[in-house]
């Protein structure tokens, strides 16, 4: 539920000008989480807590011709796998970087901290409130675009926690049609006066019609980081292609997924299910073909999660979920939104 | 006072959900310190100005059953010893860990950022503004509980500026009675798959009746720091031990707690009275039995605290202490909430 | 337009306590900058995006003698040059150093992230609304104040992105009089007990008469950074001079300024006008002598802002400056406050 705080217009409003707003929302998040992979790690419990407070602030006005101004930050305070400052190395949490966007009709352009194409891709993330497994996603194992050893991040996408991707992106939706092409670029060459750093293209082209979509996204990229894979030099961000088709039927989903990078290809199967007025699970199947033999997410992942509605933005979580390197983990906790 | 946006709920909030809060309240307080023992400081002038401004966001909601989430975070931008950027090394200000917590009638559980047993118990700190004496607390050697040369915090406690103990507690409230037990637990030992990082465990019991109250708190802990005291090994944050009687009969208030470490045990009595309608006065003296023959709080240390009530939430504060090793500070200034 | 968060002081307040507010404030700003002086970079593209989100954090309090007390934060995250980490290093984007106040009648008294009496005088920056040219002011070479190779900020000045002055300040307004001396210090010598930090004095007096101001300001400093010049050691922070006269007729404005250091003395000469209901345009030329031969900003510049009035807080706002070393500058993009 957004809090939007109600200016003193009438107070301080000059006549003439319309109103802007600031709104506060965001949601904690707290449970906590068994994960086996952890007895590899040194000094790491295999059971700690997970949790997260985000606090977003979302800015916005309409000028008089309708063209809608819009900025947003948010601040994280987290912790995972007993580390409380896991969200600043110096030791407090701050903003992320700014996204800033203009809208009108159905076009919104953003600037800064942008979503990425790829990122907003329907089907790509798991019908759930962690848009993973859990109270925390537990690693992302349901997404369909593998990276190095799993998931890798290696499109662009709104940072939460950082600065973001710093590009400029265009978002365009037409009756059931939605177009989004985005693109960043890094400065971090070594030449005087050109850039020459990383630049990421992509783009995502999504069609609804009655209860189903189908998508399919595209990145390239140029002067990306390389790795060595079968003995032939690839960009690792670049050529990441993405396709899914979905429903939703109200009680019942489903969609299939695919995932394609220079490393691996990906599927992932999922379903949910309302059950009575309150709960709802969701069943995922991952299955991923990698280039690299020694690749943790070869082979096949699943999970399970179970949600529960509380009432008033509170929501009681669990999730179960296998990797393709067999380890099991478990979260249980509550998920509250302001 | 608090402030509680309102939130726009007749535009936004869907029919069924209960209602979620944002409140942003805190203080800003300044004034000049005069600290005799910064002669012994390269550097740092014995007459400095000390501030903090507190922004604090608290968010909560509650369920249909009537369970009530919430969670806690804050900024602090501080200025003491003529250190502006002592909130952070960045060189910015930002926001601590958050606490989550769980209320349901009297009992409450929360993780992340505790209260601490130990931290929360009445008459351990003094009866003031600032909990300690004048503007900022004046290093607190009204606190009983004294650690390596003065206080420690070698307890748990809520961490305003930084990640605090990332632990677990519960808090029971039934008549008079008060229960309030701690957990926290740092991973980064040596073994893989298991956490052995320092442990603390902490209870505190406090009985109200009529204008009285009694309480007791106990702290051990696993794998903490140790240091030698006359060739004995202790653990810094085993055994703490902390307990008090106090009364408050309005216009007057008294109270004599005693705390005990592997150091030094240490007693501070306290006394404090309203002056006509808008000044309070706090008198306390602390005596201190030290383990350490060099340590810096061994001996007799007290303090005088006024304050008068401004009207609107603010307050003029002023303070001396005389510490143990005989130094004199002085603090005078300005507190206002909001 | 500032909001007021409505307190629930209905819910919450004591009878006889006076209101506190808090006000949430602040700017989005974002377009293309392109410079050609990023030719001499390396890595640096000439054309990149600069952006700023400002959140600003207003508290103030009244007693029931009409004291008001005040204190004020702001958080920025930025995007320069394609290095959206600017704001921090720490990779995200904190609080400033917090400036609290105290107000009666015509008399302010601040304390902390002060002003600064030099940075207030009327006539030394712009009458645009990065107070420069463009989104971000395009480095300021309108100011007529210069340091190392331009503009130096040898001055005290309220640091919206760091900690600081820690100074404080008194300002007295009276008729068209107002007068403002500022005082800072660092500790950081190497004198126990004494701080023999760098320490900065200003003042700054201007009278507004009619549609005009006259104003002048001066600082010295002591322990402050030294270099070489002319074979002439001089302190950097000491003996800066400015004076400027202005005028404003409504639809037209002009201001002659005058700066001098250690290194360089300096005019600027700005002109402004309305067109129309919307726009505004800004003229200014800069001409300064500077001792250093090699000095960048020795020479002349001259800059030409325009803003269009999108309504709703929205600006259409394009700057196009050329340097003393006769580097181009251009940006265009929008303004949006809240």
């Amino acid at each position: 539920m957004k809090k939007i705080l109600f200016a003193t217009t009438a107070l301080v409003a000059t006549a003439g000008m319309a109103a802007a707003d600031v709104k506060i929302s965001g949601y904690g998040r707290f449970g906590l989480d068994y994960n086996e992979a952890n007895k590899n790690v040194i000094g790491r419990s295999d059971t700690n807590i997970t949790s997260r407070l985000r606090l977003q602030f979302d800015m916005s006005t309409e000028t008089d011709a309708g063209v809608v101004f819009n900025a947003r930050v948010r601040m994280q305070s987290e912790n995972r796998d007993g580390n409380p400052g896991r969200s600043a190395p110096g030791g407090d949490n701050g903003f992320n970087g700014a996204r800033f966007g203009v809208s009108y009709g159905g076009l919104t352009v953003n600037v800064g901290n942008i979503i990425g194409a790829i990122e907003n891709a329907p089907g790509l993330y798991t019908t759930t409130i962690s848009t993973g497994t859990g109270i925390d996603g537990m690693d992302f194992h349901s997404l369909p675009i593998k990276g190095m050893n799993g998931v890798g991040w290696y499109w662009d996408s709104y940072d939460s926690d950082g600065m973001g991707a710093n590009g400029i992106e265009a978002l365009y939706t037409f009756s059931g049609f939605t177009g989004h092409v985005s693109y960043s670029r890094n400065n971090g060459g070594t030449v005087a006066g050109e850039a020459k750093g990383e630049a990421r293209t992509a783009i995502m082209l999504t069609y609804s019609f009655s209860d189903y979509y189908v998508t399919a996204a595209y990145q390239s990229s140029e002067n990306g980081p390389t790795r060595v894979i079968n003995g032939k030099t690839v960009e690792t961000t670049d050529g990441i292609t993405f396709a899914a088709v979905g429903a939703d039927f109200g009680q019942f989903g489903a969609k299939l997924a695919y995932g394609d990078t220079e490393e691996a290809s990906s599927w992932t199967l999922e379903g949910n299910m309302d059950i009575g007025a309150a709960s709802n699970v969701v069943l995922w199947v991952n299955s991923t073909d990698s280039e690299v033999s020694t690749d943790a997410a070869d082979g096949t992942a699943y999970g399970i999660n179970y949600q529960y509605d509380l009432g008033g933005g509170a929501t009681l979580v669990a999730g179960y979920v296998d990797t393709a390197a067999n380890d099991s983990q478990f979260q249980a906790g509550v998920y509250f939104k302001f």
